[in-house]
This record gives structure tokens, sequence and C-alpha cells, in this order.
């Protein structure tokens, strides 16, 4: 499969931040050549760039992408009753199939709103890699692990059956096996430890929630004495391959910890903001300790959608108030977060997140033609104040396209939609 | 001009808040009949409600128009930076014609995104009457006092200018005119006195800019004794035809006050974060003293887009933050804010606002078919947390369609967007 690419604006984040009009050739899985001149050569698809903008795919470095089908059911509540009343007693109903339409339909909102890659925490995951890979996403799957087992899984079974999960995905192209202890507040000692075990022996990555809530904090100290960073330091899961969702109520003293562990942040600013943690990642410190940092949008039950040029606006704005300073989190600074931010936290920065002649094709384009981007004085201000999702019309990742000009390549937009809705009837009926 | 909508599902945000499938009447500027049987009569559009949303047009309580031709230039910056910098020296090279084109590039976004009425502030507002008028906008447009004069007129002129744009625009349909004292930290006491009198004289709303920064609060309780609610209190200003924009610095007693004089707010957060306020408008506090509260973008410049779908999220997300509490403003509250509350803050609740026989038509369509509407539990939550401007495909001002599923019918959307792209960067040059 070959793209090319005409005359197109690009954003490269490149170590530069070089942004210029150039052709992009795309061979196989990967940006073959970038070229001010004119590239003549066939190809299987050729798009024109005019009145586009062609930026790297967003990573989307935290969701539960089955959780789609529990979007708006149950907003405006109380953590605890949301969790006991609402979502909960439906999880326990999913099963391969329904997990199935969630995350076609999430895909669905991904591809369309310019994600190209995510990292997923949630239970059957077997199921989400087949209908990830099948629709040519790229997923870091994790697989979740908590002490009273998972809807899919028994406690007793959680081990074997990741070693299988591990097994199968560990050699694929677009899906990367990921070990998920669900937080320190729902995994002990000895599933943090099991689970670090698998991790090391496939030497893959980790995934956790982490310090999300003041009440998590508390528990976590009062049942452990240590409080949620300094419990996975002791077992060693902070580590340079544990990407931990969250952090709003760290301290000083955790971030070096995580910085001398090198394990990476992703920030989910809008659910946070809706579930009311009250807590504010603290992202400059973060970026002062030089600690990777990449964004989320969680799940859709929380957020209520998976857009991710929603969050980057969010992003810029909660730091900026919170820390009186219009200064702090500049737009090129919170796009990085969701570019190279992203491909840093999955350990594939030589890879994904930036145009550069080598690296793998995930890119989306962005159609200009739109008043909210007029005037183009500064088209990395656009990406993060006022680019919606809306605006990209074309993604292509692994090199493959997904979407051209708004029309779904590997996915039925109108029986994906139909069939959604009705299996989320069903759930909560 | 007559409209018949078909089968289409009715947020009709009526007393009881109901929502139901029924056809819409049209006739004129009027919703002539709502029925849930079908409606058999000629119209000169026939709409199909399939698979769409029928809601109240939304109402920017708080723009600057032509600051659309700013958009993004200066972004990351000190208020005091930026304005000196960037906005200013551009504002004072402004004239009617670069004012009409950023006038037509905000209508573009606004129509397109889902907002039907707007109150403005700025100055070359006849021009901006104008447009809006040409277009089918309903602009309530607030020509603007400042002490050192603004970019159109000296100080001495604004008054007999004043008078003018008054009677030229008070009997018109779509535009009222509106008195704008800046803010009383840019107008002493003669000019909020001098704008009081033709507010009143003409029985017509003001708007101003109050308690936006803690500096403002600051330099107003300094220089006149009184922070800027009881300066407005003083001189008569603070009463049931005043819509005070922002409010993100006062007190418990200054709602009070503000509640007497039965005076509304325009609450902006999105503005408001990316300039880094560090204030909260305390809207729970507004609501238990029933104070009438309108959602506003603020211009452009600071936002940076008219999209009033976002603002919603932002206001609904920020105060859950701030407070702790995921429960204080739910959807309903908030979507009340961008329908409800923005008519009464024009004074027109008993016209606009809502879907109701005998109301008049300012009527948005959503297409439902997208994947963060889906499933679809709850529509006002969806509205709140997961609608963008671009699900709307549908707009009809004062019984007119301005947009009929994507197709502008009174704006050239590529002449617009070219045209205002040119002057933007004129201006800049």
């Amino acid at each position: 499969m070959s793209i090319l690419i005409k005359k197109a604006k690009i954003i490269t984040q490149n170590k530069k931040r070089e942004q210029y009009q150039a052709d992009i050739f795309i061979d196989s899985d990967r940006i073959a050549e970038i070229s001010k001149n004119s590239i003549s050569v066939e190809a299987d698809y050729k798009l024109s760039g005019k009145d586009k903008l062609v930026l790297p795919g967003l990573i989307n470095t935290h969701t539960h992408v089955p959780m789609t089908l529990l979007r708006g059911y149950g907003d405006d509540m109380v953590l605890k009753n949301w969790l006991e009343e609402r979502i909960w007693p439906i999880e326990s109903k999913f099963n391969s199939k329904s997990i199935e339409i969630g995350t076609k339909l999430a895909m669905l909102e991904m591809i369309s709103t310019g994600t190209t890659s995510y990292i997923d925490m949630y239970f059957f995951e077997d199921a989400i890699g087949e209908v990830t890979q099948k629709i040519g996403m790229r997923g870091f799957l994790g697989f979740a692990f908590i002490d009273n087992g998972t809807p899919e899984y028994s406690y007793e079974e959680l081990i074997p059956n990741c070693d299988k999960f591990v097994r199968r995905w560990k050699n694929k192209d677009l899906i990367k096996p990921v070990i998920a202890p669900h937080g320190t507040y729902t995994c002990g000692p000895e599933t943090l430890q099991k689970s670090l075990e698998i991790a090391i022996k496939n030497d893959i990555f980790m995934h956790i929630h982490c310090s999300e809530t003041r009440e998590e904090v508390y528990n976590v100290q009062r049942q452990y004495g240590l409080r949620p960073i300094n419990q996975l330091k002791k077992y060693g899961l902070l580590n340079d391959k544990m990407v931990l969702a969250h952090c709003s109520w760290i301290t000083k003293n955790e971030i070096l910890d995580i910085k001398k562990g090198n394990s990476k942040i992703s920030h989910n600013p809008v659910s946070n903001m809706k579930i009311a943690t009250g807590g504010y990642t603290p992202v400059p410190e973060l970026i002062d300790s030089k600690v990777t940092v990449g964004l989320g949008t969680d799940g859709a039950a929380s957020n209520n959608c998976l857009d991710m040029f929603e969050t980057m606006k969010f992003c810029a704005l909660i730091h900026k108030q919170h820390r009186w300073d219009p200064v702090i989190l500049p737009a090129q600074t919170v796009f990085d977060f969701s570019t190279i931010g992203g491909s840093k936290c999955v350990g594939m920065e030589n890879y994904i997140g930036s145009i550069e002649e080598g690296k793998i094709a995930d890119i989306i384009m962005l159609d200009l033609k739109n008043p909210h981007f007029i005037p183009k004085f500064n088209l990395i201000s656009h990406l993060v104040y006022t680019t919606k999702g809306s605006d990209v019309c074309t993604s292509i990742v692994n090199g493959k396209p997904l979407m051209i000009n708004g029309e779904f390549l590997t996915l039925n937009y109108d029986d994906t939609l139909e069939e959604a809705e009705n299996c989320a009837y069903e759930l909560i009926s």
C-alpha cells in the first residue's frame, strides 16, 4: 500500500518543530519521503493537501474504550454512587460481544477525531485487540488486574490468562500488550508483584491509575503506610516502562521519585474535572523535572467523549487558570504532550509522534476551510485553542488509510452506530 | 416564509423541560404550531427530523465579534503585554470595512455552531448591525463608551453618535441597540451617568465588563473607594436592564446587590481561564440567589472560538472541579444558561430561548448520527458533555433559515473566509 500527499502544509513535530509545505510519500507502513520539491511516483492513494493541514496522529494515553457504551449513563453524580449504582452493575454484564461493539464505537469516534494510537485498560482485552487490529488502529492494550477479579476472570484465572494474552499479542504490528494493575487501592502487594513479573519477563509496558483522588491517596496510606507513588516504588513498579494515569494528588518529592524511575504520566484533565477530583496534576513541575507527560481522555463514561483536541484545550486552560498565569503551558507544549509525549509514554518515540522520513506513517489531516481557523496567524495555537475533532478529515495508521475525507474505509459507519445503540440499551435493560 | 420540520425530536426548554417527537410549523417569524400529530401544510422549506435533534438557538451573552480577525494573534501572553503589544495597536487600525469583514467571519462561525443571538460590545457597531441584519442573525449591539474615546469616536463624539446609533436601530426586528460603558476602570462616573441617561431615555439594555480581574477590582477600589459592583450601584447602573460580563471576583454581599437590582450576569468561563484571571464566577451562589445567568464566549481573541457548546462543557466542568463537587451545575442547569438564561439577559424570555407555540422561531438542529451521541441515554447530558458546534446542521433565526444541512443561505462561505484572511493579514502588516 502506498499513499502520496501532494503540496501539504505539514506540522512536523520534528526536533526543530518545523512547519513547511511539502509532498509526503508513504510506502508500506513508513514515511518514505518528504520533499519540498514535487514527488512524482505511482501511489494507491493520491491526496491533495490543498486547504489541509497534515500532522502526526494524536496519542491518547489513557482510556477504557468499551465504556463508550456507558456514555451519559449517570452524569452529575457523586463518584461512589456513580460507580456502585451505574457503572459496576453494567460492567458486570459485559461479555466479548458487547466489548467488541463498544470498542468499534470508540474506534469510530477516535479515528474521526484524530487519534491514531491509544493506551487502554479494561477486561476482555482480547476482544478489544481483535477489533482494533481489524480496523487498523494502534492499541496498547492494558490487561487489567484487580484483587477481586474482573468481570472476565476470577483472581486465580488472571495470571494464566494474562500470560496467554501477552503471548498472543506480543509480536503484532498494531497491538502491544500492556500489564495494567488497576490501582494501588484495588491491587495489593501480591498483585502488584505478580503483574510486574509478567511485565519484566516479557519486557512490556505497564499502566496503572495512580493518585487520582484524595480518598485513594488517603486509603492507600492508611492501609499500607505509604502513599500510592511510594507503594509503587517499594514494589519496583516505578520504572521506565510504567505509565501512571492521573497523578493529580502527588507531591514534589513524588515527582522526584517518578523522574528517578523514569515513569511516564498520562494527564486526563477533562475526566478529572468532570469527576471533580479537585486535584491538579502538577504539569509545570513535571515539565521542570523533565518527566514525560502524555494526554488522555479517560473513558467516555467520565468525559464524555474521546476528542483529544478538546482535551488539549482543557489542559492548556485549566493550568493557566489554576496558576493565574496565561503563559504556562503554551500551545506548543500541550500539542507536544499529545504527539511526542504520547510516543515517549509507550516507548515509541523513534517510530511515531512526528512526521519524519523513516518513521511509521501515523498521520492525520485537518480541513482548514473552517471559520475557526481564520486567520491562520498561528497554526499551533489553532490546534490547541480552536481545532475540533470534527476538523479531522483523513486518518492514516501504520501507512493504511482508515478515513479519507470523512469516509471510513475499515468500519461501516451506520452499522457501528446502530449496533452500539442497541447493545447499550440491552445492557441497561 | 414558512418552514415545516417533520417528526423531529425536540428539546423544548419549556417550563416543564419537555422532550418529545413532533412536527413544527414555522410561519413568518413565529413557531405557529407544534404537534405530535402530523402537520400537513404547504411550506417554503420542508425539513426532515430523522436522526436530528431540534433545540432553541443558543444565546451568546458576551462577545466582540470583529475580534475574530485577531484570533490567534498573540496567545499565551500576559494580559498587559497582549493588550498593549498586540490587541490595541491592531484595533486602532480598524475601520468600518474591516469591522464588516470580521463580523461576517464571526456570523459564519456562530451560525455554524448553533448561536442565533449574541450580545456584542465594540466600536463601529453600525457596521456590525448592518452585516448582522443582512445575514439575518439576532444582535444586541453594545455601543462602547470609554473615557479615552474609541478607535471610532473621540470622547466628545460618543454621546451624539450613540444617540444616532440608538435611533437608527431601535425599532428593528433583529437588532437591538445596547449601551455599553466598557468598565468601571475605563469609564469614570461622568461616562457611567451619561451612558445610563441614554439607556433610560430609550428604555434599552446596558452591558459592561465587571470584576473580571483582581487588578481591575483593586484599581477601581483605589481610585473611587468602591469596588466595581458598588461603583455601578452608586451611579444607578445596577438595574434590571444591565448585563454584567464576567463577575469573577465578586463577593456574597455583591451578589445580594446584583439580585436587588435584578441585573444579569454573563459568565465567560473559557475566556476567564485562557486569560488566567484566577477568579471563579460564583455560579452556584448566583443560582441560590436567583440571579439570572447567561453564558458567553467573549471575543475570539481570548477564547479562541465562538462555540457555545464548548463553553457549556467548560462551564459545567470548571465549577465541579473548583468546588470538588460533581453534582453542582448539572447539564440541564448549564443548558438553561445558554437558552432560557440568555433570553432573560436580554429581556426576551417571552420571545426566544425555548421552543413553544407563539414564540419567535430561533431554532437549531443537530445531526445525531455521530459516534459521540451514541448511546442516546441522556440528550441533555450529551448537549453539554459531548456535543460540538460542528454537530449543528441547520440554523433558523426569526423564522428564516440561515443554514440548512450545512449550506449557508445568506453568506458565501468561501468568500467570507478568504476576505477575512486577507483583511487580517493586512491589519497586522
